[in-house]
């Protein structure tokens, strides 16, 4: 299971305030502390960027790209952003992501057979709302896995994201107990050893007891590698989090087990 | 997911000691530590008790039934410490366990009739060998299945304990995904919601690295707690462990989600 960082969003107040200045170095420190601290991967997440969107997903994917050899994934509804990040690195990265929703469909699938890249499906509906039961999750992916190939794109560029939905919701941990069983029941649904990527800080985002977040992020987490998630996006900074991808990835690789930590069970591939 | 405590055993120098004293106060100061780390169930594993089997076990299930109401697992492959066990208990606790070999087949198996009381099946060999393949302890599980039916024996009274490999066996964390896959199997190859059971402590026995070790556990168990196993055996003293217990509970509970605990969620109860 890959590591990658969600630290790296609009939705922190110094990422905000950096891309606001086009002031490379704290940026540059914080992809510096995630490669650290175990990423394998950066999501870049400037939000929608509704000011200048070309010119700061330049800077950010620019800034990134002279800090660290770790792939990227671009994450923002923006498609003149997205498409300003892509030709800055070459195309060499992860589109974040389409849905069912016109827009996507629209402007941003296209992006990924322009720049031959992969690309994050969301298992949303088209009115952007997330399915409730893990039946309907499987329709939206049949849904999506057709509109993905009519688009001309060869399978294995498709990462489906089944979206974790945070327990304050209502049965919200009914409904993420049903994406593990989504995320087992793919493979077999769209016939192929689909990728799957999700965001696992979803789960305890909200109000909630700080003491016991960790310990579900880190249970649930370890239930979704066994479910054979490939992706799992992460704030890096939650070593217990990272750790159990660690052990977890090492619990489920085809290598002879050692006490002793080997590179790829550090960066947590397999 | 049932929290079953594995502290009361002849490997802890101070039970040896007690038992071999006669003494109740160390045996009760653990029950009572057990009992407030969470433990649902009490394990009492004397051992063989070669000496004085019957005034052992009488000694040690009183001592515990005086200090604590949680259920009861007597543990050891001794027949008549079993069943002076058992006696002193009135048949009120879990016969830990039976498995294809010829002697428990014999001695251990009719204890469960005898009694009225459930009983746990190990997934060994006749000759005591653990299987390798998942398969085969499907193999092994339908044979036990058989035995412990032609037993007269209802099948609600079975529990099944697939047998966690140590990680530091050859191939044993192959072994050990194994294992969540026959527990997950099991309800499905012996066609009814068949109760499962298994020693978590087992995963990290031996040698090792012990600040890796507690991830690799709750980890695990977060894992096994997804297949629907049934009892935990741990070490509750391994408070991340029990933590990790207490959170997928909750996950995996119908209940309304609260990050306030309940008395269920704190009980490993489902």
């Amino acid at each position: 299971m890959h590591i990658v960082a969600d630290n790296l969003t609009i939705t922190n107040p110094a990422v905000a305030d950096a891309i606001d200045r086009s002031d490379p170095e704290p940026i540059r420190d914080l992809v510096r502390r995630c490669e650290r601290a175990g990423a394998g991967m950066i999501d870049i997440n400037p939000g929608p960027l509704s000011k200048n969107p070309k010119e700061k997903m330049t800077f950010l994917v620019e800034t990134v790209l002279r800090t660290t050899q770790l792939p990227l994934l671009l994450d923002t509804s923006n498609p003149k952003a997205l498409e300003a990040g892509l030709t800055a690195c070459g195309g060499n990265a992860v589109i974040n992501g389409f849905s069912l929703e016109p827009d996507k469909l629209e402007f941003i699938l296209p992006l990924a057979r322009t720049f031959d890249t992969r690309i994050i499906g969301y298992l949303l509906y088209p009115n952007s709302n997330v399915p409730i039961e893990g039946a309907e999750r499987l329709n939206v992916a049949l849904e999506l896995f057709t509109r993905f190939q009519e688009a001309g794109l060869d399978r294995d560029r498709l990462i489906i994201d089944p979206v974790i939905p945070p327990l304050i919701w209502q049965n919200g941990h009914i409904q993420a107990m049903d994406v593990i069983k989504v995320i087992r029941t793919l493979p077999d649904l769209l016939g192929y050893p689909v990728q799957t990527i999700a965001g696992i800080s979803n789960l305890t985002s909200g109000p909630g007891d700080k003491t016991r977040k960790p310990v579900f992020e880190q249970s649930y987490t370890a239930m979704l590698a066994e479910a054979g998630l490939t992706m799992a996006l992460v704030n890096v900074f939650h070593t217990g989090t990272v750790a159990a991808i660690r052990a977890c990835t090492t619990l489920m690789s085809d290598e002879i087990f050692s006490w002793a930590e080997t590179a790829s069970t550090r960066d947590g591939k397999r």
